[in-house]
């Protein structure tokens, strides 16, 4: 697929999307792309990429799309929407569904783009927009085992770590549902302990640093840590309203499971605060302002 | 210090102290430690060190006590206790207290070892078991400069990162409860992510893989994770009951700073579960069986 340069379309131009265009232009592939932002498109073209004016003329021009717009609404709207994906792509395409999605939405999904002669491939990502950019995404896949196999290079180009989980689409977003309790709960906990060290007096800089570098370092307090200290939550990689809904799938799935996970609750109140505040459109490392309060009163 | 191998006092022979006297003794000096515990005097003298019978017979042979006991309560004892240092250390001594200890009582402590002219360094650490064993632990120091100073190549010779947080003891105490903070929601959140991988199905040895490789990575998941899917929770670095311990000196200085954090609160709950549950004294990675549940009623 690398070699004979097949057009790779590729749906959702946001943070994730364009790290992930940028990857697969570099390691050879021609990319037509669509997003509903013309800006993004823009930025495609300038890159050395395709811009496709709608999904019909995307339709057209490959047999393999990559997703990655931002949950199962938006994905069921680029599929079965007006002017959408089903019924236009050819028979035997593969449809590569990166997004966060509810798993029992994802199960469904498969046999719907089959009746089309549509595979699906789950494929949910972690590894942030960091990763993205970097070519060094998790690729939590599942699919039946021979379009798996067709699409591999692509997720390879973006993602360094490439896993198949099961031939049956969900495993993927079943495990990107429980990388995404870890995800939320790390970083509503990285708030908690710098908005606790800030609320003590402690030096915020040298509070970073130490944490990050024992038994209580991760990737959340290390990549949102800085961010927070330094209250910058206006440069959005990932708001804090995609961690409210993250955090819903995680709740729902501790549902269906008859799983009671305290932390996640805890996490999910957190965001979901932040955003009562007004605050969810902000980068997601403005979750530390839930811990925001006034001066306690000294007696 | 090092040049004149003066002998350096070590009380407390558990999974920490016994890396920091392997570390010191690589590193030239002499150790003289303590333990309550016979067979710990045994280990030393095979590691090289010698085993003081008493902490007076230790108070005679140093003037650098490095203090590797439980919490404050053994920090009491060995100094206030029966037999205790105090008063048997010589004037001009440094007591090096690197327990998880409630920053008041360390506050306190400060005042009553000068009494007797013995300087207080506030010295927690963290990167647990492996990083004594490593002698990459990060060092949370504070106390007088000059007294800092004296100690400083003790405290390098099993810390990586040594930091001095300021000039009253105490300082170092309040930054390791804001890591234990951390440390205990990381290390339930592990618990909490691996038993509902569990539950649903998924390969627990490809999950610990997957979110050890992305966003939801942790320290806490890469050191505990693989002991929480192997069940194996007899051999103890540090046991529940000590997360129990430091996650209520977390509550404690929540409460005192008037500051409800809901994800410390959980992880508590979390260890307090797992203990009232009889397994207070296995290994932390346990807190994964307050996930533990009979298998759900299907329909």
């Amino acid at each position: 697929m690398n070699d004979d340069r097949q057009a790779v379309g590729l749906v959702g131009l946001g943070a994730m999307g364009r790290g992930v265009a940028a990857n697969l232009l570099k390691k050879g592939f021609e990319v037509v792309g669509y997003d509903v932002r013309p800006e993004a498109g823009e930025w495609l073209r300038e890159q050395g990429g395709r811009a496709a004016p709608d999904l019909t003329s995307l339709a057209g021009e490959t047999g393999v799309v990559v997703s990655f717009v931002v949950d199962a609404r938006q994905t069921e709207a680029v599929l079965y929407g007006e002017g959408g994906l089903a019924g236009r792509l050819a028979r035997g395409s593969v449809f590569v569904a990166c997004s966060t999605m509810p798993p029992a939405y994802v199960r469904e999904l498969g046999p719907r783009l089959s009746a089309d002669g549509v595979a699906l491939i789950d494929a949910p990502v972690t590894g942030g927009a960091v990763g993205a950019a970097r070519g060094s995404l998790t690729v939590m896949g599942a699919g039946e085992p021979d379009a798996f196999e067709r699409v591999r290079p692509v997720l390879q180009a973006f993602g360094a770590r490439v896993y198949h989980l099961g031939d049956a689409p969900g495993a993927g977003a079943q495990m990107k549902v429980i990388n995404q309790l870890l995800c939320g709960v790390h970083l509503a906990a990285a708030g908690e302990a710098l908005a606790l060290a800030k609320r003590q007096g402690l030096p915020l800089d040298l509070t970073l640093e130490i944490l990050g570098s024992g038994a209580g370092a991760s990737w959340m307090l290390g990549d949102r840590g800085p961010r927070m200290i330094a209250g910058r939550h206006d440069e959005v990689t990932s708001a804090v309203d995609i961690f409210v809904k993250d955090l819903s799938l995680v709740l729902d799935a501790t549902r269906e499971s008859r799983f009671p996970a305290g932390l996640a609750h805890a996490a999910y109140l957190a965001f979901l605060d932040t955003t009562a505040r007004g605050l969810g459109a902000l980068d997601d490392s403005a979750v530390i302002r839930h811990y925001e309060l006034p001066e306690p009163k000294r007696d």
